[in-house]
């Protein structure tokens, strides 16, 4: 595991925030649940543990959950010697957790596809080198997209993103909105960030704010309901948010939330842009008002961090995703280029 | 005493919920920071605390601190037996509390007004029926916004209302918004409510929620980013909120998040209104953006009910109020009618 640990102590060294990695031939990973006031580290023995992490959302984001699959193989080969029976059927155990997470099953696929041809030791070591492999691609897709994405930031920018679409979301670069404003900051831009809390689970309060403080990045905490009027007095110059989804047309389905900023940034003028992997592209899905929203737990929008906020009899209503339809997109930012309305056509480019 | 107290029992009666009333010669008043948790009630000896209580929020809206203003001079004239000097000290020191608080001016000054036509026990009698007089009239202003809204109300609507504008900010029937859903329910429309939020101070789900739980007005508890989906999917058929201003021109001031709702609505073509007093109505004013908007301490954003909700080390901002323009805006709901577009005209009735 040599190269593997080689690998991980140069991420370190380039600050990156590494939502998952391997150590001493174990996972550890960082429990996003109890960020930023506990940066609580857990160790995964077994490909079991980690299926049950990824079930429980201690890792979230489509990005972190490819990486933890293809970890996931490389902890099966550890702990088997390379036993490829057991390796494939580890395969299968990840793929599980999550049958829509697309990145997940794309990956353990790519880990397994060519075990056969190798036995014993052998076979660790090319999952070590393809796990390797997987990990270096998806950083270099994220500065790429970062690259692209940061050409559209210009100095003096005060930018807006929504939810958590970030480092430990990802590989650990930037994920995707964060980065377009991380490259932009590094490129030297002087820009600033509003982070939009985003009830009713406050990723953008936890995690979006704590990444930003950790690369240096100048960022302001808002509740959801101020972008708009930010917008108006001229405080806010770009939109870049993440995506759950987009359908064919270019209609992005993102954290609920969403669709009121980009109403209140074509109102006002403003660009919306949504960063994501040319993967999360659903060319099946027409429309976004096609897709089946998830409805979450009501107790989720009555209490906060376990505290009731409203009378114990009140019901509550938690779509977990909204719908912006593609007219009020600007760009969409992909590892590929940003593509631009008409989508219908130009996302087939990304395909 | 006895006309103000036989009034107050039929206020109660009528399932009011009064903010504030008189009773065994004292002022109490609900503590309506601690709702909905705790239904506290404090009981006001002196004008002096009265003024504290204004002062720090205890009581809040500006209905509610007019009917503290007719209560507090009720107070002083009872606690002086009629001595007409002091009463009028009172009234400069209840004045004094909130500078821009058109209502509480006005009402002390009606109030004090005639007072020196009376003497001794007459200038008691004499403020005793005023200030029975004073809230007689803000209730049946409440109940006629409430029947000249309640008219713009359809059988099986369902109604957003954001923050709070109720009962416990007016005089005890429904203040503003909430007139309008209450005489619309008790005409009998089978009518939902979804409440949003309102971070960061979350008056939708402390205060709103309470006043439509008591009243049996089925309610949905949402956050302030998901009422842009839900008129999206067709679950919202009216938007009604309150006003902390309106200028001349129909520019609506109200709490932040307001503007994010009508821009959602705007959209979805869903009539937008909002509830208010003509009093309200500043005719000085040009435009909602020439206002001046005041920004709270950003550790209301930061925490919640005093538990950090991000990194300490997080700055955020909170600018209490946004503008809605006047081309968001449906209809200005008042006692005297519902004025509509062209504003700068129809509010000239009403002044």
């Amino acid at each position: 595991m040599n190269k593997i640990y080689k690998l991980t102590n140069e991420w370190k060294e380039q600050q990156l925030l590494l939502p998952i990695w391997f150590e001493d031939g174990k996972i550890r990973l960082i429990d996003q649940i109890k960020l930023p006031f506990v940066e609580e580290i857990y160790t995964i023995n077994t490909v079991e543990e980690l299926a049950k992490s990824i079930k429980d959302m201690t890792i979230r984001g489509s990005g972190a959950i490819g990486i933890a699959g293809a970890y996931g193989i490389l902890l099966a080969a550890a702990n088997s010697n390379g036993d490829r029976n057991y390796i494939k059927e580890s395969g299968l155990l990840l793929k599980s957790t999550r049958p829509t997470a697309v990145n997940l099953m794309k990956t353990v696929d790519e880990m397994i596809e060519a075990i056969d041809n190798y036995c014993g030791k052998e076979v660790v070591d090319f999952i070590e080198e393809k796990a390797s492999e997987i990990i270096e691609r998806q950083l270099g897709y994220e500065k790429k997209l970062g690259e692209y994405g940061a050409e559209l930031i210009n100095e003096g920018d005060t930018i807006l993103t929504h939810c958590h679409s970030g480092a430990l979301a990802g590989a650990g670069y930037g994920g995707r909105a964060l980065s377009v404003i991380r490259k932009a900051f590094e490129q030297g831009k002087n820009i600033h960030v509003f982070t939009s809390e985003t009830r009713p689970y406050l990723q953008g309060a936890r995690i979006t704010a704590y990444e930003l403080e950790r690369w240096g990045i100048p960022h302001t905490l808002i509740t959801d309901g101020m972008s708009g009027y930010l917008m108006k007095l001229g405080r806010i110059q770009k939109v870049v948010v993440g995506s759950d989804r987009i359908a064919a047309n270019g209609d992005l389905l993102n954290k609920v939330g969403t669709y009121m900023h980009a109403l209140a940034a074509k109102k006002n003028n403003i660009p919306f842009y949504t960063a994501t992997s040319s993967h999360t592209i659903d060319y099946d899905l027409a429309h976004g008002m096609d897709a089946h929203v998830e409805y979450r737990n009501e107790k989720e929008v009555t209490h906060l961090n376990g505290q009731l906020i409203t009378e114990a009899v009140t019901k509550a209503l938690y779509p977990s995703f909204d719908v912006t339809p593609n007219e009020l997109i600007s760009g969409i930012i992909t590892e590929k280029g940003v593509m631009i309305s008409p989508y219908l056509e130009s996302l087939l480019k990304v395909k």
